[in-house]
């Protein structure tokens, strides 16, 4: 995972999160009730703060639209499939876990854990290989959730759904092609959702895998939604099942 | 409205939707599936296709990624909100509509319009002034949606809504502080989606206007949803409700 957050929002919640930080350093006259915030925590946590020149700025982050505030963060250390269950377990909740079968868009994958972690989904699921990774453009499109929303990153998806099944969960994948629609599956049970690419959509395998294919009911003669729309609908029909009981 | 189409999707949906086309511009030496459906239904209708150097797309289209294909439009007429309503009537159904108060950002703006053309939305209203235009932008994040969905663009969204209660429309706002969660209204009856600024939401005197106020139930410690997310949210339950009938 990266070490380098750019931006407001993805700085100042690291700091909320009270994830280590080495340093923050902000672009010498920015200003702002989110900036003064960033110094106020970070002075509140001991982290040193340096007001840098535009320079050493580009130096860090070339491209990225920094906002004047960048963070240094020691490597997050990757949380493991099993972390996840056992803190499920601990809090007593029926499980909720959202998985990301080859998402390859950095600003659909931001999009997506940044709904998952308003959902109250517990952890997301994502394969090593043949995704997007989280980047600073993934995390400044999840608006700072990555640094709330546990991420298992797995190198066999197949496996993760086959462990995730003998724990008890439910698996729904999310499909053009779903025998019901998102709404019909009752979510009230540990449930781990499926989200596929956004053009190929779940891989045939993983599909194979899955015990409900679920499909968002469309009326209108664009073919499909976007995949962070779409997976936002089923996060929420579970949100929505789950609020009724 | 835009009268420069860029993108494949956008001009397949264009010709499909059977828009008056002036010409389709294709990058020499470009090829592929959709290309050959455009050709063909170009062909088919009649309008002039034209294979240009790259130097010819740079000139119409210095920025955008034009995917090897441009189309030319005669400008769109724009659609009344009277012409929406007559639409409804004729059609038979229970009116469903999207108000978008102050959508800044284009690409929310094309994934709002490309969701609602989804969902059966009849129509979508902006206002005329302090939001995005329907620029190549939104055409291309809406998936070739605006070229489906009927968009009026009026000068006070305010008289916009009482025309539309006079109608029989209820007008549920989305709004962080509502008193009820957007699954508690219901929907069966015509109605009229409120979806506002990605920062400041919905102004105060539109929201004054609206019959109802609803909130999306946040579970995490990122304190809000993205804007196109929370309208598809309420859109789809919108349908939710309608289909179980």
């Amino acid at each position: 995972m990266t070490n380098v957050l750019t931006g407001r929002k993805p700085v100042l919640e690291a700091l909320r999160a009270g994830r280590p930080l080495d340093k923050v350093m902000v672009l010498r006259g920015t200003h702002g009730s989110t900036i003064d915030e960033i110094r106020r925590l970070a002075e509140h946590r001991g982290i040193t703060i340096l007001d840098s020149e535009k320079q050493h700025f580009r130096e860090f982050s070339p491209d990225a639209l920094t906002q004047g505030v960048i963070a240094f963060a020691p490597e997050k250390k990757a949380t493991g499939l099993d972390e996840i269950l056992s803190g499920i377990r601990e809090s007593g909740e029926t499980g909720f876990l959202l998985i990301l079968d080859q998402i390859e868009d950095p600003q659909n994958l931001g999009a997506l854990i940044r709904t998952a972690e308003c959902a109250g989904v517990h952890g997301a699921i994502i394969p090593k290989h043949h995704a997007a990774p989280i980047n600073p453009t993934v995390v400044k499109a999840s608006a700072g959730a990555t640094e709330h929303l546990p991420i298992a990153e797995v190198t066999n998806l197949v496996s993760a759904i086959e462990e995730l099944k003998r724990s008890g969960f439910w698996v729904v994948g999310l499909a053009g092609d779903g025998d019901k629609t998102y709404a019909q599956v009752d979510y009230t049970v540990p449930t781990a959702f499926v989200v596929g690419n956004e053009g190929r959509g779940i891989r045939r395998l993983v599909k194979e895998h899955c015990d409900h294919l679920v499909r968002i009911p469309l009326f209108g003669k664009v073919e499909s939604l976007n995949a962070s729309v779409a997976g936002a609908l089923g996060m929420f029909e579970v949100v929505r099942q789950r609020e009724r009981r």
